[in-house]
């Protein structure tokens, strides 16, 4: 593969991800707006990438986009992108380096892994969203520090994960973890749905929101995350569900447990879990850390 | 009441709290350090505030210090407060300005109408609390723009009120709301409560810490209240119990309903459901910076 500079980069759907994606090539990667194409089916989101001056839109229809790229990020949705691969798998360049930022990877990988063998699909998920959607949002993604995931194919090359795994650093992006599809999964269902599920929850219980009188910035904190999406997210629970629905039962049996020690008076065991609790909490920020 | 620099101030309890607010006091007020006497049986945290030149660390006996103090802040947790009150109503001067910080107020509040008539008691919750505890994280604690409550009693004084809500300012907070012991129990029992008990039971449900490499943030930001202060929160849970435990079945109840959705891959409901969810947030959002 040639240095990223002199790669043509499309991007297919620009909306929070695909944009904040543009952005950190552009402003971190040194890649110029003319060897950076956008489609979308949705024109607006286009134009408003042009004005920024950050890619250029292509409005030709995505064939012709793909058959001219080197590199390619797919930012769709899980059901989007298995649909955009059925339609345009013949029109991508030969050798090009394919990737996508889906949420849920066990499906992607199988159908990746059926691709014609001369598309190198590597399968990603950048753990750097943003509340909001579109666009418009994709400034406020950070990705400094963040972590991406990548769950590689058995046929892809070394040299081209290595490559991926470069311009992801020089994204901004902190640790690349590599794992398997179902290990991915398994995972993101609890740090990152089961919490969407559970701030979701927790504003759809409470209808005064004069409750936000009462916030202390760790309600507010805690909540954030329920400006979301709503059809993305709807559908990453749909598509994950059988993965995400034991997430949700473990977190019901904690909580159910420590529900007990409240009603019971239990006030000596409590102390004890949540100093287990907080142990356990610090360890992970101290991971994060290192 | 004389000006605020020219009263001294009493601190029981050199925690988080009773840290910050002197800290707040020292910095933001006017307050000299001669003027600010600290009391607490962690004789550690006394020499560590007087080391950072924010108090005088009084060991003389709370009672003689209490003695002195034209306005108190007592920094304690709801048990540790009801037994400072029984063992020091006497040592208060007369006329002084007395408020607390605890998170629960209908114990507090009904034990503060029985002190003697000449201690002015206004219940008090200033919600800006950080994570950890202790006086080593009260600069961890931002005041500005936080929110803050009063329980008043009906035989304060107006112009005690105004006192303290003027001074609550200069301390940094933003907007105070005034309301009955009963009602700041149960919405803190939401904000605050429940969110430290389903941040604690999301760790509590999954030993491996190395899921954090696959945390993006929001993640983070949700459990970070999981550190908490294990003594100080298993109180609150327990003396809030009756309205904690009702609030965590309305919360579960909204989960149960959200996770039936997800099994029965009811997509669009889920959808409508998020949509719903996301405006509610958002208009909180908007609330709070109004």
């Amino acid at each position: 593969m040639k240095p990223i500079e002199e790669c043509t980069i499309g991007i297919a759907g620009m909306g929070l991800m695909g944009g904040a994606i543009a952005l950190a090539l552009r402003n971190r990667c040194g890649v110029m707006r003319n060897n950076l194409l956008a489609c979308d089916i949705d024109r607006n989101a286009l134009t408003l990438a042009e004005e920024a001056g950050i890619a250029q839109g292509w409005t030709g229809g995505a064939g012709e986009m793909l058959a001219r790229c080197d590199v390619v990020f797919l930012c769709l949705g899980p059901a989007a992108l298995l649909q955009f691969l059925d339609e345009w798998e013949h029109s991508f360049k030969p050798g090009a380096l394919v990737t996508d930022i889906a949420g849920v990877k066990e499906s992607i990988a199988a159908r990746a892994e059926k691709l014609r063998p001369d598309i190198e699909f590597i399968p990603g998920h950048p753990m750097a969203g943003a509340e909001g959607g579109g666009f418009a949002a994709a400034a406020r993604c950070n990705f400094q520090g963040k972590n991406y995931i990548l769950t590689p194919l058995t046929r892809n090359r070394p040299e081209n994960l290595l490559f991926l795994k470069d311009l992801i650093q020089r994204m901004g992006f902190g640790r690349i973890t590599e794992t398997s599809p179902a290990d991915h999964d398994r995972k993101i269902a609890f740090t990152s749905q089961l919490c969407h599920v559970i701030a979701a929850s927790l504003i759809d219980c409470e209808a005064d929101i004069n409750i936000a009188r009462f916030g202390g910035g760790s309600f507010e904190d805690f909540t954030r995350i329920a400006m979301l999406n709503a059809p993305m997210w709807a559908e990453l629970f749909t598509v994950n569900r059988k993965t995400l629905l034991e997430r949700i039962n473990q977190f019901e049996n904690s909580l159910g447990e420590i529900k007990a020690l409240i009603r019971d008076g239990k006030t000596a065991e409590m102390e004890q879990r949540l100093t287990r609790v907080r142990e356990r909490r610090t360890a992970l920020d101290e991971l994060n850390n290192i």
